[in-house]
């Protein structure tokens, strides 16, 4: 930890020239489900799940492109395991690649039973942010992510995949 | 609207046999864009929209079932205009068809400035919802939806469509 | 939908010379009953229901002068009915006249039984907002409210009637 | 304040025969106005005071009938000076008489400006609250109250001529 | 109460040359417990209870020292009776000492059973703030604070102690 | 994080006979500031920080003695660098010792700019909770903590005498 804060600046500097690494730009989260979260039924809301990911998948676009974010889409998601008051959340994001002034973040979401440990999937997701100049507003290009361990490449090879079929999207939507 | 009110119950009663007219089973929704829901750039949170867009889906399809819900997927969805402090939020949902135990909802999102009345269009979201009874936690099935006017015909009909989508989807990230 | 969206800049311009049907500043919300709007007996605290009253009749306000607006007072209202967490509440709001820089909003808020559709009448509220110059801070004069309907005519009449009241009040407080 | 804390249990048991003392049924709050409470023009919103009103006055409601209370009305009110963030806001509240099940609590709300201590009058409010009894959750008769000095006297009084106004109120709008 | 709002302004700016007494810069706030504030056991959070604890705080070290603040630091506290939904949580808190451009506030939380009306001390808590010149952002020095009463002397000479371990902690972390 | 997910159950069985290793009971949180989160001079406020501080710390105390648990006690903690609305904040939490029914949690904070990557220790914490049965709500015991690396050792052995440190406050205080 103390390394990382050391070397943090002048890393970040450098490498912005040819690329980051993709294991830089990552969050995790854990969050404690409380009465204000949840349905009648005692569950976690939808909604306050897709704002935890939202929150979870800004952070590491933050990370990566040293710049203010704002959200531009996220990609078909489902909840698997319902979530419970007194439950944990845990949310973890990477930013898999870069388009010029785009990136795709992806989110895993996974619940935790306080008294027993087991741990459930609840869902993952993609969401995508433009990176914002913040004295003009615009879009600003991004350096792109570097991909190292074989899971990170598989990561950055899928994300062309997805991008295609929201391009496609927008596309037929307008 | 005392007539609605008077008529509702016993409409509902005998409606749930063969199912129920879909321009029954709608809401609407407006919202302030207030500083707590906003980033430090002044722009309403992406996960925020999310969040009212579960809330929305979730009473159109509440009032179709006359049940408790939870929220099964999202499908993907955009951000197409940024929303700002001070805005309106206006979101519209309608039941577009029932599978069983589950519900396809329809919400458009719009924002509208309130100093020059212009509206613009902000996402629109096909949220997934099953109904669940209250005594055992498990899913029961769901009154169908009668769509009447051609727009809701459209509408039950696409989301079949949407619904294999869906399917494969899951399948797929087994 | 489509028709407001495209119509709606034009048509305020015009409007704002002579003054604006009252049909076209209303606002209509609906919220879920959450528990963390409840109090410690499953009720929606009475001080949620005037902050969601405070709102919905803003949202009109707004709508109809085209500019920023403080809330100047809300008169007498009783809670007819209780609501509890997992109904619905629906507030439906509309300004009935204007008096040079304020306008009376009328609200009605209603609460929807989810299981049973049943719907109750929990309250009406008459709030009074001043319009505010965002340059200088200080009130400014809001286009008149034309009724057409004769629900419309009843309102405009009798909130002179209302507006005599509220001054006589603040005349004896001070 | 050690002294309060020894005798009040015995005191309530006691005066729960004959009445208890004006005095011993009020309450004090004091909030700092954070950006989350404010609208995009900087003022405390409205509804936000109503809310601290509201509860405010619940708070001297409990401490008169030991027992739980909801929100039955409001009296007229209206915003005398505006709020901005940063500004404490004040409220005190007394229970001002019983009527069998139901109290009439008055509350007086200031904001004080920290830069320079200077304080202005908000708001009046008189709220009326009905107390229920937990297990039946019907309302339950409320201990009088026993006013002593003569400010106490007057409240007393002229809270007899608001409930005749409330009650012509509530019967012509059934 | 209408006394002091007369007089608080020029007191203020006379008393700032000498110091100001002790007595005229405390707070006092109440809150009920809401299902919102608990955990999934329906206890008051202890982390909420901080909250409190520091607001309660700011808020008697700005009207002492007329400007912005910003927390140093917080002494050891312990919870030593659990709060409930549907409790009172009453704060008092009052300036004991000034040190140049920091104060220490001491602030008692009490909870407060609505059914029997006993109250429990729940804790005790020292806070630091420093004062904020509001244009430069740098610390800025603070008016003394005169003790009248013994209790008032008590603390203000404890303070003295307490400032003496604080220094050493932080030291000793560095 | 499949691996973990897969065994964890059972490992956590099998170590609650002689205790857990340090490096199972850890969490780590990551929240960006937003304008809700910040005094009128946009710092995140003091009390917020010690809210996430408990909730963090209670995450680690969970997953240690997989049971419900309430906040004991907090120690001295000073705010070291200010967080600025649209920083990340990070907080790490661990379990140094367990004294029979309770556990000592220390908590790093960290503020980082998102647009710098630079990194600041914002301050350090030393929570206590109580482990709580949750069908008599009693205290029950917790399985000890097994120290591995010389890090986790010598917090182990130093909690020890911030633990005496506490005893001598408590017992000062009553």
């Amino acid at each position: 930890m103390a390394k990382r804060i050391k070397k943090s600046k002048p890393a970040g500097r450098k490498a912005a020239s040819q690329g980051k690494p993709a294991s830089e730009a990552c969050a995790e989260m854990t969050e404690i489900v409380l009465p204000q979260d949840s349905n009648p039924l005692g569950y976690l809301l939808g909604g306050r799940v897709m704002h935890l990911v939202d929150i979870a998948a800004a952070i590491a676009a933050h990370r990566h492109s040293n710049s203010y974010v704002v959200t531009a889409s996220v990609d078909y998601l489902d909840f698997r395991n319902p979530v419970r008051i007194g439950d944990l959340v845990i949310l973890k994001s990477q930013v898999n690649r870069v388009f010029n002034t785009s990136m795709e973040v992806g989110v895993k979401v996974f619940s935790e039973n306080i008294l027993t440990a087991s741990r459930r999937h609840t869902t993952s997701a993609y969401v995508t942010f433009v990176a914002i100049d913040q004295d003009t507003g615009a879009p600003k290009s991004v350096t792109p992510v570097i991909p190292h361990s074989s899971e990170e490449k598989r990561r950055y090879r899928e994300a062309l995949g997805r991008r295609k079929i929201r391009l496609a999207h927008r596309y037929k939507q307008k």
